[in-house]
């Protein structure tokens, strides 16, 4: 692992997907640039002390002198935004798998460089879009899919937090101040925090791309630097429409991400704050309740789940799912088998491109007069 | 009553409105521009036969005619839109007092018209805006002018349908005929229909006006004359942002008008769906469930409520308060005295001039390259 | 209409009821048994001073005295229940239709007494369950009937309220008071305010009856004279069983009837808090999710709604929808024909001493050291 | 780990359950009765070789054989019910902690003579009711005791499930097959699986004890050996009462547990299918929804939770916290320390004794004409 010290939000959550199947073991991570920070930290983690390293450079470099049997395989990248490209690049460009927190980089330029580098290796990479994890999101991509809404017309996507309505970055907030700062963060506070979530999610299930876009994009709380909150209309490849909308400062909310498509012949609704249902929605009959861990959902969503129905599974094990999918995937290539497709379904390179071309799109339409932006890549 | 005669939707909800609270009687009515369907549905609604016209014309002219205390108080007209203007100005120019549906004329110019009349006119005037009665919207209003939320910052606004979704006005269908047809409906079909609805609903319990608007208006089913779907990023008086989305092709979907408004401290959340629970969210508290009917909540909403709370009153006794408002007002008149707040608080000529401005200004910038259109009125 | 003065809750519900359709007229009452609030009551809801009358037994006469055309056809009882008995006993014998507030009566022996008078007239008789007036309670019991969820098994019903939590009879509530008094009330508190509602909801939609229970019956509030909660052990004929609760001290809690009844196909779930949604679970596919005013509900459902799916019905509507079937009923005989089925679905004699009996048998349970009770009528 | 090997349930829970927090690692196990079995289970997980085992007996004695530090600390115990007091016992004497599957044992016999035995033992026991892991369950809990509701008054918990509506153990479904087998369940079926859940959560959450029962119990479906429904009326200490039902033939239904609890004050509503919400409700303010990861929770709720607010939490990180809370507590004992109160809030012996005092006379009163049983112990 790299990143992920004592006090991150986003390592911990990382460590306990990966455990949660015990197809990983955490032996070796630079989990901090202060190398005493790191060595704290991966003391806590029980890790040895010889695999605990100051750097990521020094940690590539040590582990591949290991031999092949003893190495780490698979490199968990957990860093603010900034602190992404460099060491993704190298573990890629050294042969290690590896698993890289969203969005991909800190620029769409270093995004498409980082997929060349990618090409040219023969490791594998995950990006770790949490939400396309959940098994009812799995089953919304396979029910549009099949066709059975029809061709879709339009699709709204929300993502609505609280936790910035105030100027947190002025106090003690770790996860705050890195955040909502450009030199870490990019280009896009909101928008690349949580909007490329939303935006991925929506690809996703409707497996449409966004063509073109018109953004409102705010700062919202005095003295803050980046976006907090935006709204988006979209248009579609295939002729449909949609709207995204985004934002840390809508008091009381806590992280309800919420998707909506719509077909001519019927919808579809997930929501976070409740996972485990998928709605589909018919013009002339009952809406139905799909749900998590049943007999008749499709593979896909029933290859991403633990437990029957009823057991309601959450965030980590939809977290849990991409490391899942990955180990799967791996052990297939170790075995020179192919995985089957439901393992294959995590998220890769391409998305990563496109969520990083989403930030400098989106914030691009946020300043400019123009109504419609196409989507370049 | 003008309108609503055999096959028409609006006109026996405004009956059943009426009639709810005991507060008038239904005695005259032209119920169609047909004088044999006029006559039959006014037998059907067991009107005395020679209070039943031919033409609103005729209602007007022989009701003037009779003694004060005979002849007919208050005008229900529920015709399609294009033929609102006419019978409300004969009304108000003749001294009746008017409750018109919605939007409130086939045209911005024609509700400027009918405002310069209402005002020469010693008449009462209420727009159907039917949300804006329901109790626990109310208490919305009521929520965010106490300043208990902080300031506003966002609103979101969402009406969505799926009955259009197929070609409707192809078949036997009179109310999607007319609402899909320019001459009767004017420039707009969604935006007009339930456009002009949410619209209100926003500046009604914000207490702001929009001022800038960037619309994505769109036409989806094929064959189709009017706009079927829409969303519009919008600007708001005092600094604030919202989103507002209006389709009547998701298909599956009722009739769900939802608000969420957030201020700095927090927010709030109502969806007819829920109708008499009042979502209050709080920044670093509890979320607050209010209800109709409970001894908690604003005089506003305990006005608007006939039964205790877990009694659930639904869009009738919501349309119904529109009517019994409007009658305690008149009351209120004839006893020379003032009626309270809570009664006078119904929608009227200012909310209807603004919800035509609505409709020219969002298919105005519907069709515009340039991001944001100016609210003008 | 007899009873239902100022300050009663149910009068002016079943005045709303009465109203909201335009099939009945109020043209007399009898408003309380003190003559001058009577009269007060009568000019508040604008009657003719003649017509008010000071006492049921003077309207009963003087109404019948005056030409059939002119007199009352319907007499709505509306008083506690220690005075349903005589006047809606009086009312049968001279020929006026009933439509009586529940429970029935004071006592089991006093319903058999009102069933033999009903029997021998020809006037009609209407108690006014209302929960049974839901739309989707309709459905409920239709597709129970249907066969579709199979042989039933299982029922459980609730009615949790809370607002007798403290002891409101020893303040100015006359809500409390009159039922939680034995004199007027009967032998039963809550079993005969909220239970028998309970019961009869079970007993609708299950087609099926209590043959033998097992109560457990308290006081919870100190001083009450009645029982303010109870949970009966319920066997229903044809081999299932059910719980039923009801309470009126749980604090915090509405009016949020709810049924859940279980065949070994699937289930159904009802509750009056989202009144227009029907749950409908099956052993191997997705929930589906039944809604008022849809296109695919059965006539029964359909028959009793008055709005397009998605604008909610409510408390009130159910209630007219008693009334309103009524009405239907007498206009058919009026018309010598017969009325649909679905008018004729409206409770009377049958589920009257059904309720009574209920009410003693689970009082007496509750009082016995035995288990089971035969349920005796 | 003792049982849970191949086609097991509850192995693989407990497996996830205790890798999430790293705080396990799994090194030996006996993972079923046949030998081969085992050993095949053991390959499959990546243990060595050498630390898997034909039985429970060799495991423990050949453990204990190993140095202390390379011995296995913890051993859980997953095997049907008939099979928890051997291995449990044998394990408490040789001084491994133990975790153990609910029921506690075959019989209540079993039970108390392994709570003496434990009580000779120095090491630790947990009993894994999951559902007191969850946060809001935990909430609930500090809720009543700090009296903020009053004085409990009445408590209803529910546990309805439909997956044995059919005669599952007639095919290949071995879940189903050892559930309602005597042999291996003991004599309570879904009382025993399910109930004791039930029973458990009510007694933990109110703070109070069951003191006399009334049940209905019964086998719905023909041929079944054990109960697969029951309702039970309940008396608590203090003067409350209480409700209970569990089934496993409510066709539809997944695995709802839900938990109502009603002081004086106010009262509280808790249901597994919206884990994260606790639900507590006034006599004369609004609800609050309370949630997991807030801020505003109590210290209880905190410490038995992962990620913010917003970010839904399960059954498995339910159920990991009870194995977090058993492993804190030994990391503490052994540094020699005390751990904090909220790390020792898991279920223990007295826990398990009382659910099997729950089955034997929830049992008994099915049986019995007497309406109240008395609990003993």
């Amino acid at each position: 692992m790299i990143g992920g010290g004592q006090g991150a939000f986003i390592g911990a959550v990382h460590r306990h997907a990966a455990a949660l199947d015990g197809l990983y073991e955490l032996v070796a991570g630079a989990f901090s640039s202060n190398p005493e920070t790191s060595k704290a930290s991966g003391q806590i983690l029980g890790l040895s002390a010889d695999r605990v390293y100051g750097s990521y450079q020094e940690l590539i470099e040590r582990e591949k002198a290991l031999p092949e049997a003893e190495r780490v395989q698979v490199l968990s990248i957990v860093t603010p935004n900034h602190l992404h490209f460099a060491p993704a690049k190298l573990a890629l460009e050294n042969g290690f798998h590896v698993i890289l927190d969203k969005p991909m980089t800190f620029s769409l330029a270093e995004a498409k460089e980082l997929q060349t580098v990618a090409a040219a290796s023969n490791a594998r990479f995950c990006l770790t879009h949490t939400y396309t994890g959940y098994p009812m999101v799995k089953e919304a991509r396979q029910l549009v899919a099949s066709g059975e809404l029809g061709a879709v017309r339009k699709a709204y996507v929300e993502y609505p937090q609280g936790w910035l309505s105030n100027f947190e970055e002025g106090s003690d907030n770790k996860q705050a101040a890195w955040r909502t700062d450009p030199a870490r963060s990019g280009v896009a506070g909101a928008m690349g925090d949580i909007g490329t979530h939303a935006f991925n999610l929506l690809e996703y299930v409707t497996g449409l791309s966004v063509t073109q876009l018109c953004a409102d994009i705010n700062t919202v709380v005095p003295g803050r630097k980046l976006d907090d909150d935006g709204a988006v209309l979209l248009r579609l490849s295939g002729g449909a429409s949609g709207v995204m909308v985004a934002t840390q400062v809508a008091a009381g909310e806590e992280n309800n991400v919420r998707l909506r498509v719509y077909g001519d012949k019927g919808g579809l609704e997930w929501q976070q704050v409740d996972a485990n249902t998928l709605q589909v929605k018919w013009l002339d009959r009952p809406t139905e309740i799909r749900r998590t861990g049943t007999g008749y959902v499709s593979s896909y969503a029933r290859h991403n789940t633990r437990t029957p129905s009823g057991h309601p599974e959450g965030y980590l094990e939809a977290f849990a799912n991409l490391y899942r999918n990955f180990a799967l995937s791996l052990q297939a290539d170790l075995g020179g088998k192919s995985a089957p497709p439901e393992a294959l379904d995590y998220p890769g390179m391409e998305e990563g491109v496109r969520g990083m071309a989403f930030i400098e799109n989106v914030i691009a339409s946020g300043r400019s007069d123009q109504k419609w932006t196409e989507f370049t890549v």
